[in-house]
């Protein structure tokens, strides 16, 4: 694990003392009270908002420091909602840090670090518009005077019910000295024109709000909502979505151990045809499988993170990587302890199966595993054709016959 | 991939542009005089014995440090052979550097760091000795006046055929100020009382001096000839043990890359119905796997390098995981990259089934898959035991009925 | 596919007409009087009860003949109860087919298979009783005057809230000319004694009725209630299981054909990165994966039907292969079919999802896959030891070198 | 296991008590006239050529009784050889009783049969001839006064240096009745322009005669030798591509089995850390994934075998099936034996690596895995688009909202 700061730490006493009891029952979901409730508590034990800037109210963690204390809060799968870290505020979050305009920070940034408002991230649409393919976005915003207006349907628009604001992807024209292409945009969610509904059902249920589909008709937005310059929609979503792949593998790995040791307690604790289940290798090759997925993912989640501090391009390859192993190894995780815990793991017993729930969405949003493997064999490809190109000796010339 | 120094530019270069054009042909052998060619040349290049102490002719790189060294080393089969970090050599000279006294040191290390002799560890026994289970050790050291006599028998011992000195594993008694328990001892192979034989046929060739059964009939080795103090052989063996591991997976994981970049380019350079290999979907997912394989591998054996910087416990712990890991992940991907080559792939077209070949005894030596999933899945039980002791609640109590 | 019947096709055009027209929607079950209105419609359609014998009413179709009509039925989560051939009922009419006597079969099993009633199979218990290890069942039934007192405690009693009688296993003394042991006995579920509850939550909704603990407080069941011989228990429940784990592969290796065709419909109707889904390799690879685990699922269920009715042992040993091989390969088409559909995959967009939860137990009841794991281990490695006392020679001595 | 013969019973008793006696030691390779030997001996014993016709010599089964006789046969790697059912010979005997004139029969089949002559298969060529894309085919045969002149190059023709005759797929022009497309052409080996080499060195060793490179230059080929119609070829090669697939599988399943219970005889015979290593549940595990994959590939071999019977549809996809399922099948089991076997599974000590290198190329001849996978996922989608044409719902309408 990378460099363990004393926040991990804190937030470690602070999930296992205070969170973990307060854990809603089987298919309950946290009330808004005791959310709040829990957040003061959080704010005052200094483990709050982790990673948001200093001037705003966070700890002002730097990414490579993220880990430790996102699989911390990642425990209980309320932690990340207590400690105001979780999708889609999180990510928000980085994303106006780096691109938002101070005045933006001031309205929107601020109160999203303090915890007083929820966000969405409104990219995503009904097929066949932006879904896995993104150039395929078909949410417009047309150029009027003093502003635009939005229209479009997006959907899954993760915390939708109660958010205040949000970041809407949409296609524009060229105008001015910008280029065509897609543009964010900043929008109050009791702006006129905005619908939300109808709700869509899931199996996962930590993030507030649920992932309804919006509809924007004509939402007017001004130019000073306009998120960073027109046209760089896509590489701004980039920025976001490097590190809020890798802050979704960090949580998740935190509930993925959560698992592993409910799993490791079950065998420590029960004994099968007279002896301890711990002692029974069917059981023990469960449990090595799981510490191996545990452990790898936990490394390439640091070698992303660093990729990440050292360059755009390296970061993206390796987080999409991480990405894909880190959701495929937290549901084998999960899935393994579920088998170990029997009937426990698949009934209200254990909370095991709701945590299999929560965490299979993962390998199909921020990018399918299959979308991701695409773009991993094709960026391998290229990167390889042009160290060929460059001089690098072809290695799949066949001798013929056996020389 | 962690730190990378300037000897990793250099071993790089150096491999590419002297070692693997020199590469035997399918089946064959590198002679003893081309071996030494190409360690002179290595000299002059500034890349001979990377992990050695400067004092005795190495290069000093600290742990942490190898692992970008010794994937671009074992890029070639011959690679780590030519640049003196081959095991059981690389592993012997770390033992050595941290175990024996300076007269050993000066005796055997430095000629060994200099590439002039070879090494082997006379650990390994026929069934029912040590095994998988190294503490049923059947050799003896019985105290005599001066020294000790050494009997019993060894298999497996990689490149005993020409080594110039062995370390050997031998059960003593306890003797004035120490105890009872296994003692390494070092002796040239020319002493009497050694034989050689019979060979054991092997798929792999890496190794020169074969894996042949080292019979020990009263070996005399003197007082000054024990390592480190009597008694304390299996805490030193794990000294040498996690590194030499870690260094397998290195090596490895470099013999991996070059299997998968002969898998690229055979994808980027064939048509298969009408399309380029490439970007045929199931070749993707192929090439895909193994890309996430051998960014994750990169990645463990970092973590495990920095644990046993740490920590012996961690590092130990760590380096289990990364062996099981790197050793399965390396020979998926080249089988992986096999299939993708086809007939080339199975036969003397190509050298890949040679590395597929080469690297399936990872899987077995230095603890089998199956060894070390039971110990990493016991750790794992107890610390989790420990754990529950300390305080940490048990996650597995059942709640009746749902609540 | 084996002996395909006129049987299955009647039931393969009624399921499609009639069953899945009416399945509830998102999150709803049926309600009783649509699953009477559909029963009715079975009858006359001539598919209703083909497993149960025809001086009962039922279509009395052979073992080896079930598979083609149990998957059509499994093709709908709802169709199998609509054709009265769902767990735990199908289950218990062979049971009491084959054990129960003239006047039990009349007073229990023909109102079953009429669909007049429904029953449950009382024998998992709370740790630590009967649950993987069915020796340590702690429910007692007591001797009294004209027949036996019943106490003990039971959970996931599928069916239970409704069923009309249940199947206890209780534990018994000798007595006159039976043996101790497990003994089975008949009762109504209004008897005085028995008491439902508490309610546990699962994933999967397929069987009405819930899977509560049950209570059983000296329950009366009169000698003439018990099944079969006393002591017998255990001896009859292997009766049950063998066909019964066999039903469960049928039924749920229908509802992943199922999700194999929508998964097959989504590929061929959709576009992505500007190719039809079906034919990029990433997707195909996960389709022809499942084809290959639906292939070999029916064949080793049709190999372990045709082995039940050539011998217990076989029958045992292939039904338990069968069973784990079936309860992986329909969950791992499923989670693939929900892959390849994405959002709507994990969401009410679809029902995959809750396919996935449906299945997802059958790796852990009627004996989970590691319990399985380890009694087809030993049972393989007592008979191949058998064989070599018998006189085959062992083939692990190993040669002592090359020669 | 299908319908098993006295002739399965009798090969079995041959295999063990003279065929596995006679094998060759490590690395060595079974001389002519030991083979010659075995033979007679084989005839005497009524176990040769099980699949030939009795007309000519064979014992006539019906495909559907092959598979227990072919994995008896298999249990030894010389075993198919010493019966006359190894390939090549065995499928070119299928598609001569199928195709071939009755002068043909009599002047190439019957002493093929008789076992006096090994024969050849030439269809795979060069990169970019025919190879995984059968439609490449580059080697011609023209139209000459009498008959044709075949010229082009092949590579990997198994078993081509002591063949008597081969049969050889050539490009053919429309002529007179007959369209253009690929012809089947019978030459004996001594023919005028042909030569053989360079060889191809392999890691496998069961078929005598290597698999090397045939050159054809201008070799005439009488029209009494053209097998079958001109420009029928891949027809027939499918006629022969089916059952040769099948035979495969049985064969290297055979073999499969005896790694399977090698590995058991040592987990019965070995203690590992006090317990016997067959109760240790990490080699459980692997025991028992071993004889589900041997059970499921017995099954799917009955099922596609009885396809094969039906329809020759039907029968190439379930052969297309078993043929990917059993070829990864038959190596993870013996991958997993070696494994359990340590040492001595890689080495010299067992035949078991030996046996892995054996049925590695499986995965890639007669269609890779992956050109497999690709033909199969083709198939689904096309079933399935034609089935929705016909009038099935389309199943992935996905529902707007959780309605």
């Amino acid at each position: 694990m990378s460099a363990r700061s004393e926040v991990a730490d804190r937030t470690r006493s602070f999930v296992r003392e205070v969170v973990i009891p307060a854990e809603p029952a089987w298919g309950r979901t946290l009330p808004d009270a005791e959310l709040a409730r829990l957040r003061a508590l959080a704010r005052e034990a200094g483990v709050f908002a982790p990673h948001a800037p200093t001037a705003l109210g966070g700890l002002g963690l730097p990414l490579r420091e993220w880990s430790p204390v996102f699989q911390e809060a990642g425990y209980s799968p309320i932690g990340p909602a207590v400690l105001n870290a979780m999708a889609p505020d999180e990510g928000n979050m980085r994303l106006l840090e780096v691109v938002a305009s101070d005045e933006q920070q001031e309205r929107y940034l601020r109160p999203l670090v303090a915890g007083d408002v929820r966000s969405v991230f409104a990219m995503t649409e009904p097929h066949p518009g932006a879904g896995s393919d993104p150039d395929a976005l078909a949410t417009t915003a047309r150029r009027v005077d003093g502003g635009w207006l939005v229209s479009g349907e997006k959907r899954f628009i993760s915390g939708a019910e109660g958010a205040a604001f949000a970041i809407v992807m949409a296609r524009t024209e060229a105008t001015g000295d910008h280029g065509a292409g897609a543009t964010m945009l900043l929008t109050p969610m009791d702006a006129a024109g905005i619908r939300i509904g109808p709700s869509i059902g899931t199996i996962e249920a930590a993030i507030a709000g649920g992932h309804p589909y919006v509809r924007f008709d004509d939402v007017f937005v001004p130019d000073a909502d306009v998120l960073g310059a027109p046209g760089q929609g896509f590489r701004y979503a980039q920025v976001r979505l490097g590190p809020a792949r890798l802050t979704h593998c960090m949580r998740w790995l935190g509930l993925a151990r959560r698992a592993q040791h409910t799993a490791l307690d079950r065998a420590n604790g029960r004994e099968l045809f007279g002896s301890p289940l711990a002692d029974l290798g069917v059981a023990q090759a469960l449990l090595a499988d799981s510490e191996i997925d545990l452990a790898t993912s936990d490394a390439v989640i640091d070698a992303a993170a660093a990729a990440l501090e050292r360059s755009d391009r390296e970061g993206a390859a390796l987080s999409s990587i991480a990405k894909v192993h880190c959701s495929e190894a937290v549901w084998r995780v999960i899935d393994r302890a579920v088998q170990l815990c029997g009937g426990d793991g698949v009934s209200s017993g254990l909370p095991l199966i709701q945590y299999l729930n929560e965490v299979r969405p993962f390998r199909i949003y921020d990018g399918s595993s299959e979308t991701h493997r695409w773009a991993i064999a094709r960026r391998a490809s290229r990167a390889r054709a042009r160290a060929v190109a460059a001089g690098e000796p072809r290695l799949d010339i066949a001798v013929r016959g056996d020389g």
